[in-house]
């Protein structure tokens, strides 16, 4: 079944130009609607990561680049690799915090399109074990301001950006 | 809806471990259950890439690293890098040959845990734009000998592995 789109998801796909971006105004801004999804978790020069507020899958994360580009090869090369392997390096810091039986790493662009990453660690006790987490709706597990700063606490303790 | 599992599908769940690994397999030998949806399209020291057979998105691409690992971070860092540059290298070549209006870069293992993409050139006109390929059951698109190895030979000419 096709998830329903909320009111959010139809404003999240207006951003598609590049001044209309939503990851350039979060980016730049801290704002926008997808500030009302991402807490911010860590940033560098090339890549910033948040915590995804929905934590159905404990320990959910996006990390984006910095540079708008529509796709990875648009990217300058030594930005690419440099923020491909912070990518990698939050994941990692996601799995030896939250011990995921696995971790999917998409880059999607699907909404909008600026290379963006959902680092969804996956658990076999997940209603969706063996599917993508796009394959059923489901409503976003949404914890207290505490429990995210908890969480983004305990990520940032294994990342090595 | 979620896609009704084929016999083939039920086959390729089973192999989670190293010595069962459905990629492996297809990597040592060429065989197994995998190349009955891959064909060979390019392989390096660190990655081997193939054009999956379902071409309901054309130039639709898996690539994988040649090394058994489940995870990213569990790679060699410097083949990591590599491997990661060549998934790159590869959605650019595709996106050039097909002219996609984005690409989607998956790396589940959700069915096989072996690091592999999954490079979906997506269209402004392919039934699921704008959402995963994943959501709807759809009919493989499947071509020709003939077919196949020219879109492999259209890929080919732009890649620079």
């Amino acid at each position: 079944m096709m998830p329903q789109p909320s009111t959010k998801t139809l404003e999240i796909q207006a951003g598609f130009k590049e001044d209309q971006c939503q990851y350039c105004q979060l980016i730049e801004t801290g704002d926008g609607p997808l500030a009302e999804w991402f807490i911010k978790l860590a940033e560098t020069r090339t890549s910033i990561a948040w915590l995804h507020k929905d934590q159905l899958w404990p320990g959910r994360c996006v990390v984006a680049a910095r540079q708008h580009a529509t796709e990875l090869f648009l990217l300058e090369p030594d930005a690419c690799q440099t923020h491909l392997r912070e990518m990698v390096g939050l994941a990692e810091a996601i799995q030896r915090e939250f011990g995921a039986d696995k971790l999917n790493y998409e880059c999607l662009g699907n909404m909008i399109q600026h290379v963006h990453w959902h680092l969804i660690p996956r658990y076999r006790w997940d209603f969706l074990w063996r599917r993508t987490i796009w394959e059923e709706a489901h409503e976003p597990e949404l914890l207290g301001d505490r429990d995210y700063e908890e969480r983004i606490d305990r990520i940032r303790a294994h990342l090595r950006w």
